[in-house]
């Protein structure tokens, strides 16, 4: 299970695997990742990962890295690996006044790739089972949809069990609306209908949650941002969860209710994994 | 203002600046950090800074550094210099499945020296300058407290302004209660008594704000802990801030109100600052 073991890793484009002791991203987690899974040195949903990264950048003020660089160094690290996974780290390097980033920064550009996880195939089919953390999540607009390096309530959460057949844990926010899985998206149907939550005040924005979105959106099937519940989660028809490396896992068990994975709209979850995988599906 | 440069690093106890890339201090922010007046090779208040250090390690179930080998590499870090801040931050190390800890953690040690911050002497004298940040403080009552390496929201509140006449910034949570400075806890004084924030949700628990509490007691000066808002910021005789750094300093405007600095009991500010700053005051 020590799935963090990387195969290859790239600093600023060498091959390099320490970073400065000084760096802000180890101070303050001042900085932001992705995880794209790459099948034949594809890497898959670049475009849609780049785009998250960058507009990340923006959002804090990071000078943003070369996408062309970037995708460089990401084939380069996943060569001679049929499929595995890759993850990119920009931080805004050393310096700065304490917590006063520096006027201008020398960000970090850290890229590896990881074994692809090996995980039951009934995951897929049966459904997963999950469990409610009681770590909470804060609300903080200002953070809510990055994926910054700040991770640390998900590290609390994830801690809650040991149970290697709970394959996920769902994450509330302090009003007990449900925000996201440890390191998923979570999606709720009902009556034909998609729900998922308002991450404005807290959550990843999901780039696999976002190809659930397109591809609801190509099938007619309606999708409403709203709160959600765990009782809103019980009373529905099915669960899934998303991210770009399982794609969609239907919740089998969530709250104290059972599912039948069929719930979900087959042709939605075809069509996801399709473009979630394909892997050659954008212009690079 | 580069003031994050070092002078002397040690990590686990070799001079060496760079860690793993690997580390989850980087990945998550998975560890916390102390920063440490050292004055004649004597760290100021260790004995408070070791204890919530260790209470955090038990919270988020990161093994213990041994307290005596970080004050030897404290004290080596920090030798030749007459007065200068030690950091010492401990991580979990590498390993685990993505969030999840791995069940035996390595944590990093990293001790280093920065040199002294040199700032006006008015600032003790005749108050600091501060402004209401906008970037707000989420709830996170599995964290608060903490001296955590999630300091993202810390980052973006510096970064509102870069006037270096403003001294700090004062940070709200989501209900406009007052929480802390980005880098100092708050008190204010009222009618004979002082008046701090409940941090039960967010926030830092300072260690000078320990010491505030322990000189206030002995003065018999009585300290409620309770919600503060800005309003109320402008409606006491005096406010203040205090760091392991600073000690206090008096807040000369806030919120748009000024303030006489000695409007603060001058017998708490002096025992304050003695006792923080004579790095003989404990047994080592």
């Amino acid at each position: 299970m020590e799935q963090n073991r990387a195969l290859f890793v790239l600093i600023n484009g060498k091959p390099e695997n320490r970073i400065s002791a000084l760096d802000r991203g180890l101070h303050y987690g001042d900085g932001l990742f992705e995880t794209i899974s790459v099948i034949n040195s594809n890497p898959c949903l670049w475009q849609n990962h780049i785009s998250r990264l960058l507009h990340g950048c923006a959002r804090l003020n990071i000078p943003a890295p070369d996408p062309g660089q970037l995708l460089a160094e990401c084939r380069s690290v996943s060569e001679s690996n049929e499929r595995c996974v890759v993850k990119i780290i920009v931080t805004r390097g050393e310096g700065g006044s304490g917590y006063l980033p520096p006027q201008s920064a020398t960000p970090q550009r850290i890229v590896y790739s990881m074994p692809w996880p090996e995980r039951p195939h009934s995951w897929w089919e049966k459904g997963v089972k999950t469990r409610i953390c009681s770590t909470r999540l804060g609300s903080m607009p200002a953070l809510a949809g990055m994926k910054h390096l700040n991770r640390l309530p998900h590290v609390m959460a994830r801690a809650e069990w040991s149970d290697p057949d709970i394959a996920e844990g769902v994450m509330l926010d302090a009003h007990d609306r449900v925000i996201e899985g440890t390191m998923s998206n979570i999606f709720m149907c009902k009556d034909g209908s998609l729900y998922t939550p308002d991450l404005s005040e807290n959550g990843v924005a999901g780039v696999m949650q976002g190809v659930v979105a397109e591809v609801a959106n190509e099938l007619n099937i309606p999708l409403h941002i709203t709160d959600i519940t765990p009782d809103m989660l019980r009373q529905s028809d099915g669960v899934f969860l998303t991210n770009s490396v399982i794609g969609i896992w239907p919740v089998n068990e969530v709250a104290g209710r059972m599912f039948d994975p069929l719930a979900i709209d087959q042709e939605l979850v075809v069509q996801v994994m399709e473009r979630g995988f394909s892997g050659h599906d954008q212009q690079l």
